[in-house]
């Protein structure tokens, strides 16, 4: 079994090429929950939506976010009520949220609601939120501490970042499946994803960390940053707040301590000596996925590792 | 202050009628809430939201509830997750639910969060529910016992009735501002709602009923038999399961203690004396609402009545 760990919409690529690869059952994912959110009190979780969504062939991949096709209109009337709405909630997508928010009022973990959204959704790979405790992630800018999906929505990720809090983490127990997902791993997948807001919140789980640090399986990370760039989104202002280098580099620095083979773009060989002498063996890679066969190529490379 | 007793979509028609004659300040309605019903973990109260929308002009009158051209793509996704979904709620009509279910979570009362509804719907008329109290009106048929919802949608309204229970009625109160309506209208108004179902409710808050029947204004009442059939929905089961007759007069019966005018169609002046015997005033009229001249014209009626 391959066990990916997931944030948003790099990721979702990632799993895709895998899932064209591997039988469902031979994937099982581990998502980032410090983006989760309650919004007009439903229970919005970004990232376990777009791993669910894009294994299950609706998501919407120009938006990088919500599904295919989707209208607005609770939305627009919810503006009415409420004035500006910063977070798009799309029709379709929002019966995720109440159904999700529903089982969790009657009781359910996460874990539960998301296994029955998946099952709903016809995905066939174990989706896992990292844990079913309260966990969020807040960005500190110089006007404040505000949630990350508020300093990434809603301010645009325009911000310098001072500091980066995960909330919950010193309580947070890992999901239920996780810790076994991972003793039972071939092998580990560390999706290119933001580095800090998606797998450090999932790090951050000491129990998770610490599994990943004694499993014995190879353990391959790809860099979400070619080129002292990240492909999308605010992980360059969210490296350099922690004080790390913006580079495949910065992002090897926060792995190094579980990491065993780091895919690094081609464009960035200058970098493999650097990141050798962490202890991580480096596989330059085209880490661009523009298409499917870029999925698929790169999902080959990771599971060649 | 006219103040009405509204049920769903007889009383929507005769609000609209009542609003095209009065100021929006002039008009209070206290309207049923045995309807209410939890779907999804939403609080949905339909009547509240039909008189709502029919005063803001935007109803779905062919339908008869829900908004105007609404679409139904959240509900179409939700039935993936929860199997065959019984109860319509449009796009649009989802934002209301959501919006009042996260206020009555957050603590505001019934009658807040229907209060905020109504300004965002710039519906200027006083809109109260009944009570802000837990209260249900349930069916029993053959098959046992149901919201009246589930017996009315779900099941079509088809089954004999062998009895209605109004759950949570020995404890409701008046919600704030009902008697205070009451104690201060110059005239109550009883729109041609079910009798049983959307009337008999309010009736049923033991203080509502004590005020109306100490009130000294004109209270009329509109029948919703025409020619022994109920113009919409299952008033004849439900009379005839409780033991009354389907026609007028058997409604009358319900609100003889404190019933000063009865407004009857034309088609029904035989029953007249029968009704007069019971202590109230007759007065004839066209009461089928088929356009709005219809209901202004029956409005004007009640109002001089």
């Amino acid at each position: 079994m391959i066990v990916a760990l997931a944030g948003g919409v790099g990721a979702a690529k990632l799993l895709v090429g895998l899932s064209k690869i591997l039988k469902p059952e031979e994937l099982t994912v581990i998502v980032n929950t410090g983006d989760d959110i309650q919004l007009h009190g439903l229970h919005v979780s970004p990232d376990l939506d777009i791993a669910m969504y894009s294994l299950a062939g609706i998501a919407d991949e120009t938006k990088g976010w919500g599904i295919q096709g989707d209208t607005f209109h609770c939305l627009e009337a919810l503006n009415r009520f409420t004035g500006s709405e910063w977070f798009n909630l799309g029709d379709k997508d929002l019966a995720t949220h109440i159904f999700r928010t529903n089982l969790l009022r009657s009781g359910a973990t996460l874990t539960e609601a998301t296994q029955e959204i998946a099952c709903a959704l016809s995905v066939k790979s174990k989706i896992l939120p990292m844990t079913d405790d309260k966990f969020e992630t807040r960005v500190t800018t110089k006007q404040g501490t505000i949630h990350f999906e508020e300093y990434m929505v809603k301010k645009g990720a325009k911000d310098e970042v001072l500091g980066v809090e995960f909330y919950g983490s010193d309580k947070a127990q890992p999901a239920e499946g996780v810790l076994e997902a991972i003793e039972n791993a071939e092998r580990v997948v560390v999706c290119p994803s933001n580095p800090v807001v998606s797998i450090s919140t999932i790090l951050s789980v000491k129990r998770i960390r610490q599994a990943l640090q004694h499993a014995k399986v190879p353990k391959v990370a790809v860099s979400p940053i070619i080129a002292g760039s990240p492909v999308k989104g605010p992980a360059d202002k969210l490296l350099r707040g922690l004080g790390y280098e913006v580079s495949a580099f910065g992002v090897a620095e926060l792995y190094m301590d579980f990491l065993g083979t780091f895919v690094i773009d081609v464009a960035d060989a200058s970098e493999k000596k650097r990141i050798e002498k962490l202890g991580i063996k480096v596989e330059l890679a085209e880490t661009m996925m523009r298409n499917l066969d870029d999925k698929i190529r790169l999902a080959k490379a990771v599971l060649d590792a």
